[in-house]
Protein backbone atom coordinates (compact mmCIF):
# COMPACT_ATOMS: atom_id res chain seq x y z
CA UNK A 1 0.00 0.00 0.00
CA UNK A 2 1.01 3.59 -0.79
CA UNK A 3 0.26 6.65 0.51
CA UNK A 4 -1.31 9.32 -1.56
CA UNK A 5 0.06 11.91 0.15
CA UNK A 6 -1.91 15.40 -0.28
CA UNK A 7 0.46 17.33 2.65
CA UNK A 8 3.11 16.50 0.54
CA UNK A 9 1.67 16.47 -3.54
CA UNK A 10 -0.71 19.66 -2.00
CA UNK A 11 3.03 21.31 -1.39
CA UNK A 12 4.69 20.79 -4.15
CA UNK A 13 2.08 22.33 -6.43
CA UNK A 14 1.89 25.11 -4.18
CA UNK A 15 5.46 25.44 -4.26
CA UNK A 16 5.17 25.56 -8.10
CA UNK A 17 2.57 28.08 -8.29
CA UNK A 18 4.85 30.38 -5.68
CA UNK A 19 7.38 30.23 -8.32
CA UNK A 20 5.41 31.09 -11.02
CA UNK A 21 3.76 34.21 -8.98
CA UNK A 22 7.48 34.91 -8.41
CA UNK A 23 7.98 35.00 -11.93
CA UNK A 24 4.96 37.20 -12.94
CA UNK A 25 6.14 40.02 -10.74
CA UNK A 26 9.75 40.25 -12.09
CA UNK A 27 8.30 40.58 -15.16
CA UNK A 28 5.89 43.29 -14.23
CA UNK A 29 2.77 41.35 -14.53
CA UNK A 30 -0.11 41.86 -11.77
CA UNK A 31 -0.01 40.00 -8.93
CA UNK A 32 -3.25 37.38 -8.22
CA UNK A 33 -5.71 38.97 -6.25
CA UNK A 34 -8.03 36.44 -4.27
CA UNK A 35 -11.15 38.07 -2.24
CA UNK A 36 -12.54 35.47 0.18
CA UNK A 37 -16.18 36.06 1.77
CA UNK A 38 -16.94 34.40 4.97
CA UNK A 39 -20.53 35.29 6.66
CA UNK A 40 -21.61 34.83 10.18
CA UNK A 41 -19.19 32.50 12.78
CA UNK A 42 -19.31 28.95 11.80
CA UNK A 43 -16.02 27.36 13.25
CA UNK A 44 -15.57 25.29 10.08
CA UNK A 45 -15.91 27.56 8.00
CA UNK A 46 -13.60 30.51 9.59
CA UNK A 47 -11.21 27.41 9.57
CA UNK A 48 -11.72 26.76 5.83
CA UNK A 49 -11.25 29.98 4.96
CA UNK A 50 -8.56 30.42 7.29
CA UNK A 51 -6.53 27.58 5.48
CA UNK A 52 -7.32 29.57 2.03
CA UNK A 53 -6.12 32.83 3.12
CA UNK A 54 -2.97 31.10 4.50
CA UNK A 55 -1.96 29.54 1.74
CA UNK A 56 -2.87 32.41 -0.77
CA UNK A 57 0.24 34.48 1.45
CA UNK A 58 2.82 31.48 1.32
CA UNK A 59 2.57 31.33 -2.22
CA UNK A 60 2.57 35.22 -3.14
CA UNK A 61 -1.17 35.47 -3.85
CA UNK A 62 -2.85 38.35 -2.30
CA UNK A 63 -5.71 37.58 -0.63
CA UNK A 64 -8.59 39.92 1.02
CA UNK A 65 -10.80 38.20 3.97
CA UNK A 66 -14.37 39.98 3.83
CA UNK A 67 -15.86 39.12 7.17
CA UNK A 68 -19.61 39.99 7.98
CA UNK A 69 -22.15 38.95 10.22
CA UNK A 70 -24.58 36.90 9.87
CA UNK A 71 -27.60 38.83 9.33
CA UNK A 72 -25.78 40.73 6.18
CA UNK A 73 -28.39 40.77 3.88
CA UNK A 74 -28.79 39.07 0.57
CA UNK A 75 -29.09 42.17 -1.64
CA UNK A 76 -26.51 43.31 0.24
CA UNK A 77 -23.86 40.36 -0.10
CA UNK A 78 -24.70 40.92 -4.00
CA UNK A 79 -23.91 44.92 -4.14
CA UNK A 80 -20.49 43.35 -2.84
CA UNK A 81 -19.88 40.52 -5.20
CA UNK A 82 -20.66 43.26 -8.24
CA UNK A 83 -18.41 45.52 -7.13
CA UNK A 84 -15.45 42.32 -6.81
CA UNK A 85 -16.98 41.59 -10.35
CA UNK A 86 -16.02 44.88 -11.51
CA UNK A 87 -12.38 45.85 -9.52
CA UNK A 88 -10.15 45.10 -11.67
CA UNK A 89 -7.37 44.25 -9.21
CA UNK A 90 -9.23 41.20 -8.09
CA UNK A 91 -9.09 38.12 -10.26
CA UNK A 92 -11.03 35.59 -8.23
CA UNK A 93 -13.83 35.12 -5.88
CA UNK A 94 -15.04 32.77 -3.32
CA UNK A 95 -17.79 33.06 -1.12
CA UNK A 96 -17.52 30.72 1.72
CA UNK A 97 -20.51 28.11 1.90
CA UNK A 98 -22.82 26.79 3.78
CA UNK A 99 -24.69 30.58 3.71
CA UNK A 100 -27.19 31.91 5.85
CA UNK A 101 -30.75 30.51 5.56
CA UNK A 102 -31.86 33.79 4.39
CA UNK A 103 -29.27 33.88 1.63
CA UNK A 104 -30.35 31.49 -1.20
CA UNK A 105 -26.90 29.75 -2.60
CA UNK A 106 -28.10 29.88 -6.42
CA UNK A 107 -28.25 33.74 -6.30
CA UNK A 108 -24.83 34.17 -4.88
CA UNK A 109 -23.66 31.80 -7.14
CA UNK A 110 -24.88 33.36 -10.10
CA UNK A 111 -24.05 36.71 -9.09
CA UNK A 112 -20.27 35.97 -9.39
CA UNK A 113 -18.58 36.97 -12.89
CA UNK A 114 -17.77 33.64 -14.17
CA UNK A 115 -14.07 34.79 -15.08
CA UNK A 116 -13.96 34.98 -11.53
CA UNK A 117 -15.15 31.94 -10.21
CA UNK A 118 -12.16 30.29 -8.72
CA UNK A 119 -14.89 28.12 -7.03
CA UNK A 120 -16.10 26.76 -10.08
CA UNK A 121 -19.65 26.64 -9.07
CA UNK A 122 -21.21 28.79 -11.60
CA UNK A 123 -23.37 27.40 -14.45
CA UNK A 124 -21.15 28.72 -17.31
CA UNK A 125 -18.22 26.74 -15.53
CA UNK A 126 -19.93 23.43 -14.41
CA UNK A 127 -20.54 23.60 -18.62
CA UNK A 128 -17.71 23.99 -19.65
CA UNK A 129 -16.12 20.84 -17.48
CA UNK A 130 -19.21 19.08 -18.39
CA UNK A 131 -18.03 19.65 -22.67
CA UNK A 132 -14.59 18.89 -21.62
CA UNK A 133 -13.64 22.71 -22.32
CA UNK A 134 -11.09 24.96 -20.11
CA UNK A 135 -13.03 26.91 -17.83
CA UNK A 136 -12.41 26.57 -13.45
CA UNK A 137 -13.27 23.12 -11.92
CA UNK A 138 -14.70 23.17 -8.57
CA UNK A 139 -11.49 22.74 -6.33
CA UNK A 140 -12.23 19.32 -4.34
CA UNK A 141 -12.53 17.24 -7.93
CA UNK A 142 -9.69 19.10 -9.29
CA UNK A 143 -7.63 18.58 -6.53
CA UNK A 144 -8.49 15.03 -6.76
CA UNK A 145 -7.54 15.39 -10.14
CA UNK A 146 -3.98 16.67 -9.28
CA UNK A 147 -3.50 14.35 -6.71
CA UNK A 148 -3.95 11.18 -9.49
CA UNK A 149 -1.38 13.21 -12.24
CA UNK A 150 0.86 13.75 -8.88
CA UNK A 151 1.11 10.41 -8.27
CA UNK A 152 1.03 9.52 -11.99
CA UNK A 153 -1.70 7.02 -11.07
CA UNK A 154 -3.08 4.96 -14.64
CA UNK A 155 -6.79 5.63 -15.06
CA UNK A 156 -7.36 4.91 -18.64
CA UNK A 157 -10.04 2.03 -19.05
CA UNK A 158 -10.06 1.25 -15.33
CA UNK A 159 -13.28 1.23 -13.53
CA UNK A 160 -14.43 3.59 -11.80
CA UNK A 161 -17.04 4.50 -8.77
CA UNK A 162 -17.51 7.99 -7.52
CA UNK A 163 -20.28 7.19 -4.38
CA UNK A 164 -22.15 10.75 -3.63
CA UNK A 165 -23.61 12.71 -6.52
CA UNK A 166 -23.61 16.27 -5.53
CA UNK A 167 -22.77 19.57 -7.31
CA UNK A 168 -19.51 19.90 -5.88
CA UNK A 169 -18.06 16.92 -5.67
CA UNK A 170 -19.50 13.72 -6.84
CA UNK A 171 -20.78 14.83 -10.23
CA UNK A 172 -18.20 16.87 -11.81
CA UNK A 173 -15.83 14.19 -10.40
CA UNK A 174 -17.66 11.54 -12.47
CA UNK A 175 -17.26 13.93 -15.62
CA UNK A 176 -13.96 14.83 -15.17
CA UNK A 177 -12.68 10.73 -14.64
CA UNK A 178 -15.12 9.54 -17.79
CA UNK A 179 -13.37 12.23 -19.76
CA UNK A 180 -10.83 11.80 -22.98
CA UNK A 181 -7.07 13.03 -21.88
CA UNK A 182 -4.87 12.58 -18.96
CA UNK A 183 -6.57 11.46 -15.50
CA UNK A 184 -9.60 10.48 -17.50
CA UNK A 185 -11.22 7.90 -19.67
CA UNK A 186 -12.63 5.82 -16.83
CA UNK A 187 -15.51 4.07 -16.86
CA UNK A 188 -17.53 5.86 -14.72
CA UNK A 189 -20.44 4.55 -12.10
CA UNK A 190 -22.21 7.94 -10.07
CA UNK A 191 -23.54 5.91 -7.19
CA UNK A 192 -26.07 7.78 -4.41
CA UNK A 193 -28.67 7.13 -1.66
CA UNK A 194 -30.63 5.46 -4.45
CA UNK A 195 -28.16 2.88 -5.72
CA UNK A 196 -29.63 -0.60 -4.84
CA UNK A 197 -26.08 -2.39 -4.71
CA UNK A 198 -23.65 0.31 -3.88
CA UNK A 199 -21.11 -2.93 -2.29
CA UNK A 200 -21.92 -4.57 -5.45
CA UNK A 201 -20.24 -1.52 -7.42
CA UNK A 202 -17.58 -0.46 -4.78
CA UNK A 203 -16.15 -3.86 -5.62
CA UNK A 204 -15.64 -3.75 -9.42
CA UNK A 205 -13.66 -1.03 -8.92
CA UNK A 206 -10.55 -0.04 -9.72
CA UNK A 207 -10.61 3.55 -8.48
CA UNK A 208 -13.14 4.62 -6.14
CA UNK A 209 -14.35 8.08 -4.73
CA UNK A 210 -16.13 7.80 -1.64
CA UNK A 211 -17.88 11.58 -0.85
CA UNK A 212 -21.06 11.10 0.92
CA UNK A 213 -20.15 12.14 4.52
CA UNK A 214 -20.42 8.92 6.29
CA UNK A 215 -17.59 7.91 8.93
CA UNK A 216 -16.41 4.71 8.39
CA UNK A 217 -19.28 3.14 5.56
CA UNK A 218 -16.05 1.82 2.77
CA UNK A 219 -15.69 -0.94 4.46
CA UNK A 220 -12.30 -3.87 3.59
CA UNK A 221 -15.46 -6.29 1.96
CA UNK A 222 -16.09 -4.23 -0.47
CA UNK A 223 -12.25 -3.03 -1.74
CA UNK A 224 -11.14 -4.56 -4.84
CA UNK A 225 -7.53 -5.90 -4.18
CA UNK A 226 -5.36 -3.42 -5.82
CA UNK A 227 -7.91 -0.33 -6.28
CA UNK A 228 -7.13 3.14 -5.78
CA UNK A 229 -9.35 4.62 -3.26
CA UNK A 230 -9.88 8.52 -2.68
CA UNK A 231 -11.39 9.39 0.47
CA UNK A 232 -13.22 12.92 0.12
CA UNK A 233 -15.46 12.46 3.43
CA UNK A 234 -13.91 14.31 6.88
CA UNK A 235 -16.36 14.22 9.52
CA UNK A 236 -16.06 15.14 13.67
CA UNK A 237 -16.45 12.19 15.41
CA UNK A 238 -17.00 12.52 19.02
CA UNK A 239 -13.94 10.73 20.79
CA UNK A 240 -13.31 11.27 24.27
CA UNK A 241 -9.59 9.83 24.34
CA UNK A 242 -8.46 13.08 22.79
CA UNK A 243 -7.51 15.92 23.54
CA UNK A 244 -9.97 17.96 21.14
CA UNK A 245 -12.38 15.58 22.42
CA UNK A 246 -13.59 14.56 18.54
CA UNK A 247 -11.30 12.54 16.03
CA UNK A 248 -12.08 13.11 12.30
CA UNK A 249 -13.21 10.68 10.16
CA UNK A 250 -13.31 9.66 6.61
CA UNK A 251 -16.14 8.05 4.74
CA UNK A 252 -13.70 4.68 4.66
CA UNK A 253 -12.71 2.51 7.04
CA UNK A 254 -9.01 3.12 6.42
CA UNK A 255 -7.64 0.48 9.31
CA UNK A 256 -9.04 -1.92 7.73
CA UNK A 257 -9.20 -1.06 3.90
CA UNK A 258 -5.90 0.45 3.53
CA UNK A 259 -3.66 -2.99 3.32
CA UNK A 260 -5.91 -4.21 0.61
CA UNK A 261 -5.19 -0.65 -1.39
CA UNK A 262 -2.55 -0.07 -4.29
CA UNK A 263 -2.59 3.44 -3.35
CA UNK A 264 -4.79 5.22 -0.80
CA UNK A 265 -5.81 9.01 0.84
CA UNK A 266 -5.39 9.28 4.53
CA UNK A 267 -8.16 11.57 6.27
CA UNK A 268 -6.71 14.20 7.23
CA UNK A 269 -3.93 14.61 4.47
CA UNK A 270 -5.23 13.39 1.53
CA UNK A 271 -8.02 15.39 -0.34
CA UNK A 272 -8.34 18.32 2.11
CA UNK A 273 -4.81 20.16 0.97
CA UNK A 274 -5.20 19.44 -2.22
CA UNK A 275 -8.50 21.37 -2.59
CA UNK A 276 -6.46 24.81 -1.22
CA UNK A 277 -3.79 23.76 -3.98
CA UNK A 278 -6.46 23.37 -6.29
CA UNK A 279 -7.86 26.86 -5.44
CA UNK A 280 -4.00 28.42 -5.51
CA UNK A 281 -3.91 27.26 -8.76
CA UNK A 282 -7.41 28.33 -9.87
CA UNK A 283 -6.37 32.07 -9.16
CA UNK A 284 -3.42 32.05 -10.57
CA UNK A 285 -4.90 30.93 -13.83
CA UNK A 286 -7.77 33.69 -13.42
CA UNK A 287 -4.99 36.42 -13.07
CA UNK A 288 -3.37 34.71 -16.29
CA UNK A 289 -6.29 34.88 -18.52
CA UNK A 290 -5.67 38.39 -18.15
CA UNK A 291 -2.36 38.61 -19.52
CA UNK A 292 -2.42 40.11 -22.95
CA UNK B 1 -41.50 -7.14 -25.38
CA UNK B 2 -43.33 -3.66 -25.60
CA UNK B 3 -42.46 -0.68 -27.90
CA UNK B 4 -41.67 1.99 -26.55
CA UNK B 5 -43.15 4.22 -29.78
CA UNK B 6 -41.53 7.71 -30.62
CA UNK B 7 -43.73 8.37 -33.02
CA UNK B 8 -46.87 8.07 -31.08
CA UNK B 9 -45.70 9.54 -28.06
CA UNK B 10 -44.01 12.06 -30.06
CA UNK B 11 -47.34 13.09 -31.95
CA UNK B 12 -48.88 12.97 -28.38
CA UNK B 13 -46.66 15.71 -27.08
CA UNK B 14 -46.85 17.61 -30.29
CA UNK B 15 -50.82 17.68 -29.51
CA UNK B 16 -50.37 18.96 -26.48
CA UNK B 17 -48.05 21.52 -27.49
CA UNK B 18 -50.50 22.38 -30.20
CA UNK B 19 -53.37 22.77 -27.57
CA UNK B 20 -51.35 25.10 -25.69
CA UNK B 21 -50.15 27.60 -27.54
CA UNK B 22 -53.91 27.58 -29.69
CA UNK B 23 -54.69 28.44 -25.40
CA UNK B 24 -52.27 31.13 -25.42
CA UNK B 25 -53.21 32.52 -28.58
CA UNK B 26 -57.15 33.01 -27.36
CA UNK B 27 -55.17 34.64 -24.07
CA UNK B 28 -53.95 37.18 -26.65
CA UNK B 29 -50.25 35.76 -25.47
CA UNK B 30 -47.19 35.63 -27.88
CA UNK B 31 -46.92 33.44 -30.27
CA UNK B 32 -43.90 31.19 -30.60
CA UNK B 33 -41.35 31.47 -33.07
CA UNK B 34 -38.67 29.52 -33.85
CA UNK B 35 -35.25 30.55 -35.88
CA UNK B 36 -33.40 27.66 -37.79
CA UNK B 37 -30.40 28.25 -39.40
CA UNK B 38 -29.06 25.89 -42.04
CA UNK B 39 -25.63 26.38 -43.85
CA UNK B 40 -24.88 24.13 -46.85
CA UNK B 41 -26.10 21.67 -48.45
CA UNK B 42 -25.88 18.40 -46.60
CA UNK B 43 -28.92 16.05 -46.98
CA UNK B 44 -29.12 15.02 -44.03
CA UNK B 45 -28.96 18.88 -42.26
CA UNK B 46 -31.77 19.82 -44.78
CA UNK B 47 -34.63 16.74 -44.11
CA UNK B 48 -33.60 17.49 -40.27
CA UNK B 49 -34.54 21.21 -40.54
CA UNK B 50 -37.10 20.99 -42.56
CA UNK B 51 -39.11 18.42 -40.45
CA UNK B 52 -38.47 20.60 -37.14
CA UNK B 53 -40.16 23.55 -39.31
CA UNK B 54 -43.22 21.38 -40.39
CA UNK B 55 -43.41 20.41 -37.00
CA UNK B 56 -43.59 23.70 -35.89
CA UNK B 57 -46.08 24.43 -38.12
CA UNK B 58 -48.29 21.91 -36.87
CA UNK B 59 -48.28 22.84 -33.66
CA UNK B 60 -48.56 26.39 -34.36
CA UNK B 61 -45.26 27.91 -33.86
CA UNK B 62 -43.85 30.14 -35.77
CA UNK B 63 -40.80 29.55 -37.69
CA UNK B 64 -38.31 31.26 -39.59
CA UNK B 65 -35.50 29.00 -41.93
CA UNK B 66 -32.06 30.84 -42.86
CA UNK B 67 -30.93 28.90 -45.76
CA UNK B 68 -26.88 30.02 -46.40
CA UNK B 69 -24.37 28.67 -48.70
CA UNK B 70 -21.37 26.63 -47.21
CA UNK B 71 -18.89 29.93 -48.04
CA UNK B 72 -20.59 31.97 -45.27
CA UNK B 73 -18.08 33.57 -43.61
CA UNK B 74 -18.00 32.96 -39.56
CA UNK B 75 -18.50 36.67 -38.71
CA UNK B 76 -21.43 36.93 -40.58
CA UNK B 77 -23.29 33.64 -39.11
CA UNK B 78 -22.43 35.90 -35.61
CA UNK B 79 -23.65 38.97 -36.76
CA UNK B 80 -26.65 36.84 -37.70
CA UNK B 81 -27.05 35.07 -34.43
CA UNK B 82 -26.02 38.49 -32.53
CA UNK B 83 -29.64 40.05 -34.74
CA UNK B 84 -31.49 37.13 -33.81
CA UNK B 85 -30.23 37.66 -29.97
CA UNK B 86 -31.84 40.94 -29.88
CA UNK B 87 -34.94 40.38 -31.89
CA UNK B 88 -37.80 40.06 -29.39
CA UNK B 89 -40.00 38.32 -31.54
CA UNK B 90 -37.56 35.43 -31.80
CA UNK B 91 -37.84 33.00 -28.94
CA UNK B 92 -35.67 30.48 -29.90
CA UNK B 93 -32.62 29.98 -32.02
CA UNK B 94 -31.57 26.60 -33.94
CA UNK B 95 -28.14 26.16 -36.00
CA UNK B 96 -28.11 23.09 -37.58
CA UNK B 97 -24.64 21.00 -37.34
CA UNK B 98 -22.60 19.78 -38.53
CA UNK B 99 -20.93 23.30 -39.67
CA UNK B 100 -18.75 24.01 -42.62
CA UNK B 101 -15.16 23.40 -41.41
CA UNK B 102 -13.87 27.41 -41.12
CA UNK B 103 -16.97 27.85 -38.72
CA UNK B 104 -16.12 27.32 -35.07
CA UNK B 105 -18.69 25.30 -33.89
CA UNK B 106 -17.60 26.82 -29.88
CA UNK B 107 -17.92 30.25 -31.10
CA UNK B 108 -21.60 30.03 -33.11
CA UNK B 109 -22.43 27.88 -29.51
CA UNK B 110 -21.00 30.28 -27.09
CA UNK B 111 -22.82 33.55 -29.23
CA UNK B 112 -26.40 32.18 -28.81
CA UNK B 113 -28.05 33.97 -25.99
CA UNK B 114 -28.76 31.13 -23.77
CA UNK B 115 -32.66 32.25 -23.38
CA UNK B 116 -32.98 31.51 -26.69
CA UNK B 117 -30.76 28.36 -27.03
CA UNK B 118 -33.39 25.22 -27.46
CA UNK B 119 -30.67 23.18 -28.37
CA UNK B 120 -29.48 23.24 -24.83
CA UNK B 121 -25.73 23.51 -26.21
CA UNK B 122 -24.88 26.79 -24.28
CA UNK B 123 -22.30 25.92 -21.83
CA UNK B 124 -24.67 27.73 -19.24
CA UNK B 125 -27.53 25.16 -20.26
CA UNK B 126 -25.21 22.30 -20.04
CA UNK B 127 -24.76 23.51 -16.51
CA UNK B 128 -27.81 24.53 -15.20
CA UNK B 129 -28.47 20.73 -16.63
CA UNK B 130 -25.72 19.38 -14.57
CA UNK B 131 -26.52 21.43 -11.61
CA UNK B 132 -30.37 20.06 -11.73
CA UNK B 133 -31.60 23.77 -12.44
CA UNK B 134 -34.05 24.50 -15.04
CA UNK B 135 -32.96 25.56 -18.25
CA UNK B 136 -32.81 23.74 -21.83
CA UNK B 137 -32.03 20.48 -21.87
CA UNK B 138 -30.52 19.23 -25.73
CA UNK B 139 -33.39 17.25 -27.63
CA UNK B 140 -32.15 13.95 -27.87
CA UNK B 141 -31.61 13.39 -23.84
CA UNK B 142 -34.82 15.48 -23.23
CA UNK B 143 -36.74 13.41 -25.92
CA UNK B 144 -35.48 10.09 -24.54
CA UNK B 145 -36.59 11.18 -21.06
CA UNK B 146 -40.42 12.12 -22.50
CA UNK B 147 -40.08 8.97 -23.85
CA UNK B 148 -39.44 7.15 -20.78
CA UNK B 149 -42.00 9.48 -18.81
CA UNK B 150 -45.02 8.70 -21.42
CA UNK B 151 -44.62 4.96 -21.02
CA UNK B 152 -44.05 5.26 -17.16
CA UNK B 153 -40.98 3.30 -17.18
CA UNK B 154 -39.78 2.99 -13.75
CA UNK B 155 -35.83 4.34 -13.22
CA UNK B 156 -35.36 4.83 -9.79
CA UNK B 157 -32.89 2.76 -8.25
CA UNK B 158 -32.24 0.69 -11.31
CA UNK B 159 -28.65 0.39 -13.36
CA UNK B 160 -28.27 2.43 -16.35
CA UNK B 161 -25.99 1.99 -19.11
CA UNK B 162 -25.37 4.72 -21.39
CA UNK B 163 -22.98 3.67 -24.29
CA UNK B 164 -21.22 6.95 -26.04
CA UNK B 165 -19.83 10.12 -23.96
CA UNK B 166 -20.93 12.97 -26.43
CA UNK B 167 -21.96 16.45 -25.43
CA UNK B 168 -24.95 16.63 -27.09
CA UNK B 169 -25.90 12.90 -26.13
CA UNK B 170 -24.27 10.73 -24.46
CA UNK B 171 -22.79 12.78 -21.06
CA UNK B 172 -26.10 14.75 -20.66
CA UNK B 173 -28.43 11.73 -20.72
CA UNK B 174 -26.17 10.15 -17.85
CA UNK B 175 -26.77 13.00 -15.73
CA UNK B 176 -30.39 13.29 -16.33
CA UNK B 177 -31.14 9.17 -15.68
CA UNK B 178 -28.76 9.77 -12.58
CA UNK B 179 -30.35 13.22 -11.04
CA UNK B 180 -32.96 13.00 -8.22
CA UNK B 181 -36.27 13.54 -9.42
CA UNK B 182 -38.96 11.19 -11.75
CA UNK B 183 -37.10 9.80 -14.84
CA UNK B 184 -34.19 9.62 -12.77
CA UNK B 185 -32.35 8.25 -9.73
CA UNK B 186 -30.43 5.66 -11.69
CA UNK B 187 -27.35 4.26 -11.14
CA UNK B 188 -25.40 5.14 -14.27
CA UNK B 189 -22.37 3.54 -15.77
CA UNK B 190 -20.84 6.05 -19.15
CA UNK B 191 -19.27 4.23 -20.97
CA UNK B 192 -17.17 5.14 -24.12
CA UNK B 193 -14.56 3.78 -26.92
CA UNK B 194 -11.74 3.13 -23.34
CA UNK B 195 -14.42 0.86 -21.64
CA UNK B 196 -12.57 -2.41 -21.15
CA UNK B 197 -15.71 -4.77 -20.58
CA UNK B 198 -18.43 -3.00 -22.24
CA UNK B 199 -20.34 -6.39 -23.03
CA UNK B 200 -19.87 -6.87 -19.08
CA UNK B 201 -21.64 -3.64 -18.40
CA UNK B 202 -24.30 -3.98 -20.74
CA UNK B 203 -25.23 -7.40 -19.31
CA UNK B 204 -25.91 -5.93 -15.76
CA UNK B 205 -27.93 -2.97 -17.34
CA UNK B 206 -31.69 -2.76 -16.48
CA UNK B 207 -31.90 0.24 -18.36
CA UNK B 208 -29.47 1.12 -22.09
CA UNK B 209 -29.17 3.59 -23.86
CA UNK B 210 -27.17 3.17 -26.83
CA UNK B 211 -25.61 6.44 -28.83
CA UNK B 212 -22.41 5.30 -30.80
CA UNK B 213 -22.92 4.97 -34.03
CA UNK B 214 -22.08 1.95 -34.91
CA UNK B 215 -24.79 -0.58 -36.57
CA UNK B 216 -26.60 -3.58 -34.83
CA UNK B 217 -23.27 -2.97 -31.99
CA UNK B 218 -25.70 -4.08 -29.01
CA UNK B 219 -25.98 -7.97 -29.38
CA UNK B 220 -28.62 -10.27 -28.06
CA UNK B 221 -26.03 -12.12 -25.61
CA UNK B 222 -25.08 -8.52 -24.25
CA UNK B 223 -28.60 -7.86 -23.06
CA UNK B 224 -30.03 -8.72 -19.81
CA UNK B 225 -33.53 -10.18 -20.45
CA UNK B 226 -36.14 -7.82 -19.71
CA UNK B 227 -34.09 -4.65 -20.20
CA UNK B 228 -35.53 -1.48 -21.20
CA UNK B 229 -33.36 -0.67 -24.78
CA UNK B 230 -33.38 3.19 -25.72
CA UNK B 231 -31.66 3.37 -29.26
CA UNK B 232 -30.27 6.56 -30.79
CA UNK B 233 -27.81 5.33 -33.66
CA UNK B 234 -29.18 6.11 -36.78
CA UNK B 235 -26.97 5.41 -39.60
CA UNK B 236 -27.42 4.50 -43.46
CA UNK B 237 -26.57 1.49 -44.52
CA UNK B 238 -26.43 0.18 -48.02
CA UNK B 239 -29.00 -2.40 -48.77
CA UNK B 240 -29.13 -2.68 -52.88
CA UNK B 241 -32.67 -4.80 -52.13
CA UNK B 242 -34.22 -1.20 -50.70
CA UNK B 243 -35.61 1.34 -53.72
CA UNK B 244 -33.33 3.97 -51.89
CA UNK B 245 -30.55 1.34 -52.16
CA UNK B 246 -29.59 2.09 -48.54
CA UNK B 247 -31.54 1.21 -44.77
CA UNK B 248 -31.01 3.23 -41.61
CA UNK B 249 -29.95 1.06 -39.03
CA UNK B 250 -29.64 1.45 -35.50
CA UNK B 251 -27.18 0.75 -33.06
CA UNK B 252 -28.63 -2.44 -31.63
CA UNK B 253 -29.82 -5.41 -33.17
CA UNK B 254 -33.02 -4.82 -33.28
CA UNK B 255 -34.53 -8.75 -34.84
CA UNK B 256 -32.61 -10.37 -31.96
CA UNK B 257 -32.15 -8.42 -29.04
CA UNK B 258 -36.41 -7.21 -29.25
CA UNK B 259 -37.23 -10.81 -28.09
CA UNK B 260 -35.31 -10.23 -24.59
CA UNK B 261 -36.85 -7.13 -23.71
CA UNK B 262 -39.54 -5.51 -21.91
CA UNK B 263 -39.68 -2.56 -23.61
CA UNK B 264 -37.66 -1.45 -26.86
CA UNK B 265 -37.53 1.57 -29.11
CA UNK B 266 -37.42 1.05 -33.14
CA UNK B 267 -35.39 2.59 -35.69
CA UNK B 268 -37.06 4.89 -37.48
CA UNK B 269 -39.77 5.64 -34.81
CA UNK B 270 -37.93 6.00 -31.99
CA UNK B 271 -35.88 8.77 -30.51
CA UNK B 272 -35.66 10.44 -33.35
CA UNK B 273 -39.33 11.79 -33.52
CA UNK B 274 -38.78 12.63 -29.77
CA UNK B 275 -36.03 15.13 -30.54
CA UNK B 276 -38.48 16.86 -32.86
CA UNK B 277 -41.44 16.79 -29.81
CA UNK B 278 -38.54 18.01 -27.40
CA UNK B 279 -37.56 20.83 -29.56
CA UNK B 280 -40.99 22.35 -29.82
CA UNK B 281 -41.22 21.81 -25.50
CA UNK B 282 -37.83 24.10 -25.68
CA UNK B 283 -39.32 26.67 -28.08
CA UNK B 284 -42.55 27.14 -26.26
CA UNK B 285 -40.78 26.83 -22.46
CA UNK B 286 -38.23 29.46 -24.52
CA UNK B 287 -41.68 31.85 -25.65
CA UNK B 288 -43.40 31.39 -22.11
CA UNK B 289 -40.64 32.69 -19.74
CA UNK B 290 -41.03 35.91 -21.35
CA UNK B 291 -44.64 35.95 -20.19
CA UNK B 292 -45.31 38.29 -17.61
Amino acid sequence: MQLLDGKKAGQAIREEIRLQVAQRLSEGKKQPHLAAILIGHNGASATYVGAKVKACEEAGILSTLLHYESDLPEHTLLEKIESLNNDPDIDGILVQLPLPKHIRESAVIHAIEPSKDVDGFHPVNQGLLMQGQPGFIPATPYGIQLLLQHYQIETAGKEAVVIGRSNIVGRPMSVLLSQPGPVGNCTVTLCHSKTTDLAGHIRRADIVVAALGQPDFVQANMIKPGAVVIDVGITRVENPTKKSGFELKGDVDYTNVSPLCNWITPVPGGVGPMTIAALLKNTLQACQQKDT
